[in-house]
């Protein structure tokens, strides 16, 4: 006869998920944090080979942090106050089988990867430059910032509803990025921090730099949201982020539906209103998936 | 014995494609052009049933147009000189089962459709109002323009390699439309103006109007284009129209390198560069495809 | 003052649609119709290089052919009552950015193609062979069978809700396919035998061949359908034909219930008894749009 | 000043991953296994609700199992040799916004949802059967069934490469279940029996039951695989999970490229015969990742 193996109970998940907060903010507090670049400061130079310096372990992020007073259900906002550089260079590479105009590990092809290549740029008067072509204004956001996902422990290279790797520029400087709280404390991480990107992040890689950036934590309490809201002086936003990107399109103008109605709008006049004078651009096209963001102007939405 | 049925030679359509010109132009020329709604305008009131007026027939066309000298190779420029309004109002309408929060013909569900609903417009002082809520500025452009497929006759409602409808806001006043020519006299053709529309074309149906708009032809001899560009003052822009919306992105920035390439660029440089400093845009989000819209500044690109 | 051009009456599209039918068939009547082979039997040997033998114009179809007394909202069943190769080889390529394993004009990459390749078999006793390992049985259908659609004359490489080339391989002897009809006559057309061809129809080409297809043709008066259907002797099949993938399946489920429908079930119930019965597979992953085939067997759905 | 916050070395995760093992095997041990059902058997009556019985955590695992000698870069093979039912009825439910034909989650829509039911079928001599029409056979097979992911703590609802939510009615009595080993000890689970499941689980829910599955567990020594394999006793299959689902597709077919050059295939003509030979259905439309399953008969792939 076989040995029987039977449950102690329900197990709902296989696996653990938190790891010890590594810092307690208060609701209202600003602080400074440091963070790594994507490949942890491993690329340093025009010949090194990604391939076989990187390992299954990327874009390590800051955290986490426990936000005192937040539990689920309350919507926890951060406000960027500043990105300084905190070394005077930023990095892109081109990783095989990696990034928007390949085939990748989940459209898988037959084909040789493209050339395998590492961009050194200097920093210094606000240009980051790798030559006279590859030069480009300082335009720092952090790539990662999230808070626990409810379910599962997601990779830092994954962007949900919990925020996470997003890759989104408009989570900058004066911007305030509201996240769903799911767990108590929040358990808030930043990290992966861009030093400019264009919108999709074509090629995979932004230019990479390590930063203090400096943030104010606050709560909504009672008010949840499902999906990372940005609110800029000018314009409220909402991101989805999903695979196919129509799903991720989907995501972004429903849940800025959600929060004109939040706002006092009929759900239809809202829909109306953003066919007529929304805003609609891709964060990324390259990550686990794909990251939309939805607009709209301030002065058409608070009337 | 049963009868047997031969062909006469190969038969790759069983469709003609090609109905005759309604006039010529000659390149250099500037001519204006009368256009009619996206509806052949039978929708003008709030109380009409589009689910009953409208039939399988939509988005009518001004053209063919011949452009003298076009031959197959060449690319057509088209500068829009001006759009003006032939009506002082505009529509848009909820259509059961079409547009971009809703399922529809092809993301089938078997939920029951949103509201329809028809949304009058009107247009004064520069403005479109339907209510205090819904006001939006005039900021007109062509849904759909473009030139004979090569191989299919497309409904008017397709947005393809060859233009169409696109919903493209930046096919706009001041700016140039590179279009590929596929057939002798290119077979131009133009219609659908917004007087207005948000990234996405959310509801799938824009501001419609009626419209004279004014443009000036000119050929590229011998330069051959694949997909739609679009020449701003300050911005080099390609459209991709495909679905998933990732293959349009896909195509936008393949087409962005690619024109890069043609200004001297190489192809590597120039898909970092995009990664960097590109935009990328939702045209739109409802139609038989999805297009997107990739971009770099004059400024990173022509250096 | 420039030249003013203004349309004569609505012009819905810019080309026609129509060539002459090449041959009229009776409801009830069995033809024997020849087919050449989708490269118009242009690729014979091994060393053919299909990049520069082939061009734009693919597929050619046999046809079209006028239904005697086919009227808009009927269906027209079209019983295949066998296929006869008409000659002793087959052929399947390699044809750069074409196929389920590599970029495409559509799924965009800067990568290089794979390599080019033509793959001659013959046909003998019952099998086609190549070599040893590449030896296969004859398994006929057509992979190309359609009527006129309603808006748009699609090239012969495009399947859609007028079934077209839809690389199914229940397209096939024994088998009735139901097609809308959706102009007067029908215009009925068909070609693209294959000797046999996995589901997918992988490298995008399967085993291209000659011949002789003898067909049934009826007509279910005053009964539509918007999507073909396929019956076997213990089979109910809905043919779905988009991008991405999952809408082709949401299409031939739905229209499976709906055929489920119109025997009498339940809608909900349907949708519950596919679930549990029905099957789903992948007629081709390679052309401009996905095929996805839905089953019920019979006696699960004749109840 | 404000508080400064830095890291203590890299935090690649902000969440930990395994829980203890519930049980230790040896390779060639048979044991039996006993799960709940995917509702964690909530649901047992037609008037359940289970938008108000389920929370967020579902389809409850029996695991970790902890296989000794099971290193990373090796393969758990897992033979299933019976599944018999732990009780005489099966359970599936219509979720709001959740399944094939709905919006959903990620395709969001502003529709409402789909009527909520529940199905309860008796099991009795090899019958499932909710009504006369509702009647199907007893055909076992375990939705999920993987190893622990090498990088993330996914949710049980997630298909992936290391197998999980699946649902992919191969993983059946008389089949070995190919499993990738990411960690020490392989971090075995499986559940969510199916009484049995059309292709595709087109509502979301199959016919879900508790069951006790009997076991042989192996190992393959030194040799990796990147997603799972199954192996019946005639066929060769692989499955891919991803979104779009073109992408799930690719993933299935390339691997089983891979696996036949494994076998000492040429790739291209692995290409070709797959072209030729190869089945691909549809396992699952609904999870977070869509399965297919790519097929080749093993007289045509063991030559």
């Amino acid at each position: 006869m076989v040995r029987e193996i039977r449950q102690q109970g329900p197990h709902h998940y296989v696996f653990s998920r938190y790891v010890d907060p590594i810092a307690t903010v208060k609701p209202g507090e600003t602080v400074a944090i440091y963070t790594d670049d994507a490949f942890e400061s491993q690329i340093t130079r025009p010949n090194d080979k990604p391939s076989e310096i990187l390992g299954a372990y990327l874009n390590p992020q800051t955290g986490p942090i426990f936000v005192e007073g937040a539990e689920p259900g309350d919507t926890l906002t951060v406000k960027i106050e500043s990105i300084e550089p905190t070394r005077d260079w930023a990095v892109s590479v081109f990783v095989p089988y990696f990034g928007g105009l390949t085939s990748t590990k989940f459209t898988r092809t037959l084909q040789d990867p493209i050339p395998e290549k590492v961009w050194i740029y200097q920093l210094k008067d606000g240009w980051l430059e790798h030559n006279a072509r590859l030069r480009f204004p300082w335009r720092p956001f952090m790539g990662t910032m999230g808070t626990a996902p409810e379910l599962e422990a997601l990779s830092a290279l994954t962007p949900f509803d919990h925020g996470g790797n997003m890759d989104v520029p408009d989570v900058k400087p004066g911007n305030i990025i509201h996240l769903p709280v799911r767990v108590p404390g929040a358990y808030f991480f930043t990290g992966d921090c861009h030093a400019g990107q264009g919108q999709g992040e074509l090629c995979g890689v932004a230019l990479e730099i390590t930063a203090k950036v400096t943030l104010t934590f606050d709560l909504i309490k009672g008010k949840s949201i499902d999906w990372p809201r940005i609110e800029s002086p000018d314009e409220l936003m909402t991101v989805g982020s999903a695979r196919p990107m129509e799903d991720a399109a989907r995501i972004a103008y429903t849940e800025l539906v959600e929060w004109m109605v939040d706002l006092g709008w009929d759900r239809w006049e809202a829909y109306e209103a953003l066919t007529q004078i929304g805003d609609l651009y891709v964060g990324n096209m390259v990550d686990t998936y794909y990251s939309l963001v939805a607009k709209i102007r301030k002065e058409y939405a608070l009337i």
